[in-house]
């Protein structure tokens, strides 16, 4: 039997150790480690697999449904996939020493706002394998030394992972604790984690459903970096191209609807609902999609199921979309600020100056004119790669690749001035 | 009898409401109010003196130290001080809109990474009345809408300053909630802030004693931004300049004990102790510092009292400095990582690599090569002054000024891409 307690301890000192001996290491060496990654990712698939085959054998023993056990099964081509997102983070820029900017005050000195990493992020996400390779690739990027807790059903595969990334960060002269993977399935190690380990951990980062990241936001005792809800808007304005809403606003609900950035919501102005509404619901009905109006979209589409008030608060996260007829900007952007989440909205316009009054007007992450809402999304930014998207306001909003896990440190060069 | 949650809760919902109205308004138009605060406080300097001649006289009754007196009494000469750093507020560029990024990755989107307001501050703090202006001046300056709590004994002089931000808010066209006073002394109102005021507050700002920001960040329900304390240290590296040395230390501990950024620990390199500490401390002495050093540094000053293990955590605020002697950089690093608090720590040496690798290896929000621990200051740093200095690593590290009160969200233009 283990005991857990000791166990998370001893990881928390060993993390911070680590993460005080990273802050000495080059942007090559960390490179260096993410390429050797990759490869050994590539090396390592038949031992990957074996173990990925045992945690899918635990898991159809213990009845886990098709749809989580599809989550959790790893192919060759899923090894690939995790190998080349592991070097796509590798050529991304390294944030960490980088000056984000430098003046010189009144008094002379030379002052320069210089990156850092943050310290110890502690990660706790579900049952996908890639995460580990994902978590650890964006920690070692950002200097960061890492805890990643995996949920027990893909424990076996996230053990032969995180195998191969201490073969690898041990080679590239990293510290061997850098990247450390909680390797008992203890939920005590959880309530370990979201106790911050003694201080250790300096940020928790939840990735996965709902549930998973309000608890660690209600329990945890170090600061957490997590987005709760993706319940995203497109708005149709009186001055949308037709053709630009129609492809837009299929591709922003249909494309996947399971992801964070999917829409959930339809606005449409009062003022030109009849000439865009009837086509663009048709387009999704034709996909699959379920649509569900108030009075006056039902009076233009009439196969629309009537929504009710719950509609406007669910993220579906499925082929459903509620729909809603509303007074101009104004009106978009104060049912946006009463339901939405703060995630992602969009706006389809000619109007530059519609399109100005709903970006100023809503308060979310990403903002998006013209264009589909399935596109928030660290890759699709140019990130390289996420850990998630935060629809915190504080720290970092929106897609949070490596450099935004990173904080910065003043440094200060002087010639012995004093202060008056 | 006042029914304080009721009071709070709708202070909460009128300073939302203020937020949202914020942000349509134009950065002319924060300056104008600005400019009218600092002309109006002038205006006011009979009334506002009034006011404070009632707190103190309340403050005599209530047996109030003269040191607490003197933090409260207000003189022509401050009135004019609070309206001088309001006008420096106004200088500084209005953060609110500004374009921190802006890029096109491979799918062609035009992504803009955009400065916004946080929201709601809510500000509370001691019974100093010149934070009302200061915290309203950065609030404004940076789009939030703001709560403040004062100290029980400055009120009524916060209730006049506050009365002069009101009509010049109004004036200028700014929403007439945008700064608000919690305008009674019950403790329970402190207690409502740290609630969060049912979602209202984005952040809380602590500015004040040890005490007060450990209640806050033990007790509130929403983000907290505040330093706990500054337990800086200076560091003489072998190869320091002696003169610089000399200068410098008795600047970063001496020019005024009381403030954070001064230095409570110095560091010295074992290698050039017998070279560097006498006279150094030799100078101390003489302006009246006591001086509690570890044995080795006794043996270069016999008039040091021995120090105690807690002096190596104490944040002495007073003329009292520990001294300890290292092993050069690394020796100096491992102390500072041990009892530091994350605030600021200084080198003086004229080895770039040894400056380098301090750098690098102290964790602290400042970090000051040959210059005094004394300039960790908005106001030094070119921030037209400050609400702090954050020595958390989340959000903003060091001085938080107008700049730092903000946060961003992504605006992306498309043309109607879709995400393949």
């Amino acid at each position: 039997m283990t005991d857990v307690a000791a166990l998370m301890s001893d990881m928390g000192r060993r993390a911070r150790a680590a993460a005080d001996a990273l802050r000495a290491t080059s942007p090559q060496a960390r490179t260096d480690a993410l390429t050797r990654l990759a490869s050994g990712l590539r090396a390592a698939e038949a031992e990957i697999l074996a173990a990925n085959a045992r945690d899918i054998e635990n898991a159809r023993a213990s009845g886990l449904s098709d749809a989580l056990i599809d989550r959790l099964a790893l192919t060759p081509a899923r090894v690939e996939g995790m190998a080349v997102a592991v070097e796509t983070i590798a050529a991304q820029p390294d944030p960490v020493g980088a000056e984000m900017a430098r003046w010189t005050p009144a008094n002379g000195l030379d002052i320069a706002r210089v990156r850092t990493p943050i310290g110890v992020l502690g990660v706790i996400y579900e049952s996908r394998p890639n995460v580990t390779a994902d978590a650890a690739a964006l920690c070692l990027r950002s200097g960061n030394a890492a805890v990643l807790r995996c949920g027990s059903d893909c424990l076996e595969s996230s053990r032969a992972i995180a195998a191969v990334i201490a073969q690898t960060v041990a080679e590239a002269g990293l510290p061997a604790d850098a990247v450390q993977l909680v390797p008992v399935a203890d939920r005590e190690a959880v309530g370990a984690i979201l106790s911050g380990l003694d201080g250790a951990i300096d940020l928790i980062i939840p990735r996965g459903g709902k549930s998973l990241v309000a608890r660690v936001q209600s329990e945890a005792k170090a600061p957490v970096l997590g987005h709760l809800e993706g319940l995203c808007h497109t708005y149709l304005d009186a001055a949308a191209d037709l053709d630009v809403a129609r492809r837009v606003t299929l591709n922003a609900k249909m494309r996947r609807v399971s992801v964070c950035g999917a829409t959930e919501t339809l606005l449409v102005d009062r003022a030109a609902a009849a000439r865009l509404l009837p086509p663009v619901a048709a387009d999704l009905i034709a996909a699959g999609c379920e649509l569900r109006g108030d009075a006056e979209a039902r009076a233009l589409v009439p196969s629309m199921i009537e929504a009710a008030e719950a509609d406007w608060t669910s993220e579906y996260l499925a082929p459903v979309l509620s729909v809603r007829i509303v007074d101009g900007v104004s009106g978009a952007v104060d049912h946006i600020r009463r339901y939405g989440s703060g995630h992602t909205e969009a706006i389809i316009t000619t109007d530059a100056q519609a399109a100005q009054r709903f970006a100023d007007g809503v308060d979310s992450a990403i903002v998006l004119i013209n264009t589909s809402t399935q596109f928030a999304d660290g890759g699709e930014f140019g990130f390289g790669g996420e850990i998630g998207i935060s629809t915190s306001k504080l720290h970092a909003r929106g897609p949070v690749g490596a450099e935004q896990l990173t904080t910065y440190k003043y440094l200060v060069r002087g010639q012995g001035q004093t202060r008056p």
